[in-house]
């Protein structure tokens, strides 16, 4: 039986727990805005793999890393399935109060290079990768979801440490979260997951959140074909030169992942909620990797450009920097200035 | 006196209507949405040019072009300050009542490439440029006009008529638009003015409509310098290939327009108040005419396809079409029904 800190239970999180849980680990979760549902009435999951799961509630709910590491540490593993965005909010600061030498990371998270700002933090960590393929919700306390929960975890190599305990450790986890319901693999070759869900969520999810339409309509309405299908053979070509060679068809594959669906991807929902976007590790991220390599990406570029705009305009929203009221003149090199 | 018929009682058809009735020209206009307050109370223009003018009526004011045609007609100039929409509303097929072989059609519109659609319907016509550098507003019936209306007229040369009577007709019409309050200016080479206008209006207009931001907020988030600098050195050579030189500080210059200002630009207006772009005209019809000179336009492209796609999702909520509820598959070639 394992002790797991779950942070981050939005969608994603919330079938986390609820499957470790199940298969009888022991879950901890911290939550902010939800704290309240989730410690009195808890969700309501309609799933696809688990059926109606009325007040659905965690072992424990904690307000902050701090609290349940004090009332419930250490952890076994740190499941972290929060939205990744680094610009605002950097994971391993999060959690930093609840790490310990015997806790493994888990991030379930989308992304590429996600892993680096974790062993630049804790270099002795073992850090296990999950991809998933889910497609859940989450609005209020109701779970909707509906695409099975199919996950790929494997170790993201530490090269400080021994290979076969970070083998062994993702190992277990993949035994802890798997079950009758879900379909869940072991699988070392994390670099290949990742670059081929980047596929998607740097061209489709990325053109989606700019245009303010759901993958069916950028389809409909000539952006796949014109935008993301471009963007998509860039990525191919990073992920070709960081060592991983994708199918023929992946990208054929791609356009057609939601076939028959009206499907708004994450950054979509994202901006129309006007909330952060993770295209910093979406996008950003392969784009670093790409200059590293000295591949060229002039598509993928203009999409992280237009969607750092996109950031900026969300980040002043919420208040965290201000403009002068009058515009300084361009002359005057005015930098603004970001908030805690 | 001239007989003028104005189409567009907008902010910029506003203050060209109080124009030329100022300057002696019988002006009636064709207004839908404003006709009531137009023929009864009037607009209020706050001008930099003519102060402050309450209760401003044109002379005559109709409901359709047919009604201005059979009660007003036939009229000396037809001049259209519509909004430029030819994927929603072709302006030629509007004003073909109203046309007679003795009209010109005076263009007060952006764009590049705009009289092409007229000479087409209208063979024989004589067609006039009117670009303004004005700045004006219209909200309800107040018309803030900000900066000053300067407006350069010259012919669009119509190789099926002489050259002699287009270069009259528009050097009259600059008469009939001048007085000491703007300034007006005729001038033969419209190519270069619509091309420098562009250099705005195809790059910084439309990054500005696609990340939701003023050129302010553009420059300051980083899209100016990495989106829109490069989408207005393509503009250049799409210009210099149509035999337009601009001067080498044009990208400086434009990248400075709205210094020490947060202006939204009109296609940025647009998006916010859902309402369709002139994206057509303002970057279309440039990459059409880049497509016949050979040049390759990656980053106007990518603007351009972006700013179709955010067209279409307006048109959508619009009712211009109504997608099938549930998505077609992608083998099924599903062609979208636009309404009239």
């Amino acid at each position: 039986m394992a002790n797991v800190l779950l942070v981050g239970m939005g969608a994603v999180g919330s079938i986390a727990a609820y499957t470790l849980q199940r298969n009888g680990s022991v879950v901890s979760v911290v939550a902010r805005s939800a704290y309240d549902i989730l410690t009195n009435e808890g969700f309501n999951l309609e799933s696809c793999d688990y059926g109606n799961i009325l007040n659905y509630k965690p072992n424990f709910v904690f307000k902050s890393i701090s609290d349940a590491m004090k009332s419930k540490g250490p952890f076994d593993y740190i499941v972290i399935t929060t939205k990744n965005i680094p610009d605002i909010q950097p994971v391993e600061n999060l959690i930093a109060p609840a790490f310990t030498k015997n806790t493994s990371i888990v991030l379930l998270e989308n992304g590429i290079g996600i892993e680096r700002s974790m062993f630049k933090t804790f270099p002795d960590s073992i850090v296990i990768s999950g991809v998933t393929l889910i497609g859940t919700t989450l609005y209020g306390k109701i779970v909707k979801h509906f695409s099975q929960d199919i996950v790929s975890f494997g170790p993201f190599i530490n090269p400080n440490i021994e290979k076969g305990l970070q083998i062994e450790k993702a190992k277990e986890f993949t035994k802890l979260y798997s079950n009758e319901k879900n379909k869940i693999e072991y699988n070392e070759n994390v670099k290949y997951f990742r670059w081929r869900k980047l596929i998607f969520n740097g061209a489709v999810n990325t053109t989606c959140a700019i245009t303010g339409v759901d993958s069916g309509r950028l389809d409909m309405f000539g952006g796949m074909h014109e935008v993301s299908v471009p963007a998509m053979k860039e990525i191919v070509e990073i992920a070709k030169a960081d060592g991983v060679e994708l199918p023929n068809d992946i990208i054929n594959f791609m356009v057609r992942l939601d076939d028959g669906e009206y499907a708004p991807p994450s950054m979509l929902i994202d901006v129309r909620r006007n909330q952060y976007t993770e295209y910093k590790v979406l996008l950003g991220n392969a784009l670093e990797i790409a200059r590293e390599y000295g591949i060229k990406t002039p598509t993928c570029d203009i999409l992280y450009h237009l969607c750092k705009v996109i950031q900026m305009r969300i980040m002043e929203s919420h208040g965290k920097f201000v403009l002068p009221e009058k515009r300084p003149l361009i002359d005057e090199n005015y930098q603004i200035q970001f908030k805690e």
